[in-house]
């Protein structure tokens, strides 16, 4: 008993003195990270696609608000693909750390039109966002379909 | 059937033409949503915590990095908190509707300590971070005292 309280305090010490790298208590948060940060940017770039496709009015704040949280978002996801979740969630495919290259490569096209996107928002010009939105939606569909089972 | 495929279009056209404000298509989402921006928030919180506590070493750029995360994350659940959500969650307490001024108070002392814990994570100050920090904390722990079920 008294060996297992102590190996439980040696696992919690490790688990808290972790360098900054090892950014998640457990596999599971990771994922639960990943997943939210990839839910609140597919909420608000929906706002923004109902708009450039003429399903909602264009409110060219609420745009812009919406831009800048999938700019924000598109920067957080990654770090939530540590290696040992590769087994945790069927949406993601092995490719991702099979070929990691490639999917850095993917990852870094959405976080190079997410800003342009955002930026593009603040014009308040629906043909200059629609411009911004394909770009961004086709980064989106490159990793999706590379990345993620449907 | 025709009459069932006529009102669901109808409700498809009425969800899609919603005004912005009308910002989720069904309750869980705004459940799922203020959810995914309170652990992505508390996620790095915590990595502050860590910091300040001395469970962690101290990395001025992570904690800078996280607190930047936090002030953006602070903006986002309270949209989430629709009236038509309030038996969506074990976790949300009914004054969160009842007490509406109230629960907004909190969410604003939140998202007033927020931006100074991302100023005061940059300028380097382990001091100076541990006084925000404490300060964002104390917000935290007012709301969900109040309005969060344990």
């Amino acid at each position: 008993m008294k060996v297992v309280a102590t190996l439980a305090l040696a696992a919690a010490a490790f688990t808290l003195a972790a360098p900054a790298s090892a950014q998640f208590a457990k596999p599971e948060d990771a994922v639960k990270y990943r997943q939210s940060a990839m839910f609140i940017m597919g909420q608000n770039f929906g706002r923004i696609g109902a708009m450039v496709n003429g399903k909602a009015p264009y409110d060219p704040a609420a745009a812009a608000t919406s831009a800048e949280i999938v700019a924000e978002m598109a920067k957080l996801p990654w770090p939530g693909f540590t290696a040992n979740t590769d087994k945790l969630s069927q949406k993601a495919k092995s490719e991702i750390w099979v070929d990691a290259a490639k999917f850095k490569e993917a990852s870094e096209r959405l976080q190079n039109a997410a800003p342009k996107l955002a930026t593009a928002a603040k014009t308040n010009n629906l043909d200059t966002l629609k411009t911004a939105f394909q770009e961004t939606a086709g980064a989106c569909k490159n990793c999706h379909d590379n990345f993620r089972n449907q």
